[in-house]
């Protein structure tokens, strides 16, 4: 390859390029950003200089003319929780087809975070997913408006979104409870800023109402597995014999808390997790769960990304469902016979009533 | 405020502040990104002008005059290994005081992928921390003389780096091996790209040589949950009673695949792991480990890159090293007192010798 036509000891920028093929900086510019709009043997002339000369474009400056940067960002809501690791690899799986890098934003349960780090990385990116945002709608609306966004396990209109079916797998966990002949059960609540949390509280209250079961949420508390142990001291001040908790971390966590109490897993209380995290199947008893395809969750919710990118209008309207299924583990078993259990309070004590589901709450 | 100096229905650029102040625009430009370097009545009398005609900067081109975009990089090697959550935490901890954007890479334990997804992010990053690296030393070298590099548990000449005492946490787990009764103990070696297992192998072997416990290695395997339950096959095939695993994954899948085989931790065998993540405490047995100090692993690598994005000379020559600490949980006991195990090979196998220690390995 022949250097006669670069300066010596100098970068050879787009201005050697366009002299030696005898076109403006602009068509230069052009050729490598925006191709179809060069004339394809204009195009085919500039490269063969470019390559001849050594020129490399500089990808910030790339960024700045023509705003791909071939990086998304993955914004997930906290780090600790690993029921984002599988949403990761699936989101990964995605982009590495698409020769595209992911970057990971950890929002550290904190919309305020969330926002600022989304802000600086926005010029460097060329899209977003939010896995489990903390922010509110219309923060998420504005950054949709700069670029594309799919938004994971939350139904915003305007914005396209890919959850899970959270009613359907409320409702398979309470059907598993009720056949084992629980007849209360209680929701132990995660964060208030999570639409996921909303949804299968909501659907909680659909499934009691349908199977006769009458249901109690307590909470929220932090959706980790010091959150659960928290939940243990609270739940054993109410008599109930089955528990669903907002995800697998605080179902382990409560776990814990209530074989500290003295309170056995599942001979006095049923406990059902969501999300099925790896340790769900590690802990003991291992932990009967509503399993989300989380794999799969980063898989559909970047393809979907990838193609906004590439110029597609996003699917908005209604959001791109995904199935659940429940597993059941040893966490969950029959009702003991006697009505009351017997770290329940004592024998005055009003019976359990179903007021949050009379509050239409 | 004012906007009679500013043309109206234009974004305020540099020359319009560089205009109004009186001073060129390369002055303006320098007193938003290198302020030591301008007159300090001149700065702030150019930051009064620029907040006056609401003068904006724009992030990525700072980034292409002054090389600053207030993000670092943290590369993990494997996302679903909860290890990295805490040290994320802490370099997130670290940066947030010096108002940094921490974005993060996972390298899926693949020195490729990390290599592409570096070389494409360092445009839009002023440094990286390298947690856990699988890159080969001189790309880590090329690396750092493009952007400031540390590296965590691992050490490299003329790069700065952060490791934890591996030495002494294996010193530790042999004593209390050791004093339990037990004479011979097995290393479940983790990825052979990984420095870490090499000083935990070399660590073990001198750890033996000390404490007259004959040692010997399997694997490697890969540092997961899956790695751990196909060491157990391959262990029970060893006369051993103690094992050290490379990590606490591969402890909590060999106690898994343990079970499985009928094999009882600890009576039959003692598993003593390495980190001390948040699952070692919650599986049946509670797991044995070497703590690291993650979060401020995590800490201080990144305060030390923030002192060397700010003009410091990196630490070099000798690793900085934090301290560890022995916990012992329930997956450790006595030596049983028959000498071979039930479910070691038959009366007639040759005894167990040291053969790697004696093959100075």
């Amino acid at each position: 390859m022949s250097e006669q036509h670069k300066p010596p000891n100098k970068r050879t920028t787009i201005y050697h390029v366009a002299l030696e093929a005898g076109v403006a900086p602009s068509t230069v510019s052009r050729a490598f950003s925006k191709p179809s709009r060069v004339n394809s043997d204009t195009a085919q002339r500039i490269r063969q200089v470019a390559e001849r000369l050594g020129y490399r474009t500089n990808p910030l400056a790339r960024a700045l003319t023509t705003s791909r940067t071939h990086m998304i960002a993955l914004v997930i809501a906290d780090i600790t929780n690993p029921v984002f690791a599988e949403i990761v690899r699936g989101a990964q799986h995605a982009a590495a087809d698409a020769e595209l890098t992911t970057v990971l934003i950890d929002a550290q349960e904190s919309d305020r975070l969330e926002r600022a780090a989304l802000e600086r990385a926005l010029p460097t990116i060329d899209g977003i997913v939010l896995a489990s945002s903390r922010m509110s709608d219309s923060a998420i609306r504005v950054m949709s408006k700069q670029r594309p966004v799919v938004v994971l396990n939350r139904a915003i209109s305007d914005v396209p979104c890919v959850v899970t079916d959270n009613p359907r797998g409320v409702r398979r966990a309470a059907e598993h409870l009720g056949e084992l002949g629980h007849d209360h059960l209680t929701y132990v609540a995660g964060p208030e800023a999570s639409w996921a949390n909303g949804i299968r509280w909501r659907s909680v209250l659909e499934a009691g109402m349908e199977l006769e079961i009458r249901v109690r949420r307590i909470g929220p508390f932090s959706p980790t597995i010091e959150g659960g142990e928290m939940a243990a001291d609270e739940l054993r001040r109410r008599a109930t014999t089955a528990v669903i908790t907002y995800n697998d971390q605080m179902a382990i966590g409560l776990m814990r808390g209530l074989a500290r109490l003295g309170i056995n897993v599942p001979v006095d209380l049923s406990v059902v997790g969501f999300d099925n995290i790896v340790a769900a199947d590690i802990v003991t008893p291992r932990l009967t769960t509503v399993a989300a395809p989380l794999f799969a969750e980063g898989a559909v919710a970047t393809k979907h990304l990838l193609a906004m990118i590439n110029g597609s209008r996003g699917h908005t309207g209604q959001p791109m469902v995904l199935p659940v299924r429940l597993v059941v583990r040893d966490s969950t078993g029959p009702r003991k016979t006697e009505h009351r259990p017997p770290w329940a309070p004592a024998v005055n004590a009003p019976p359990p009533t179903n007021s949050i589901l009379l509050a239409g709450n």
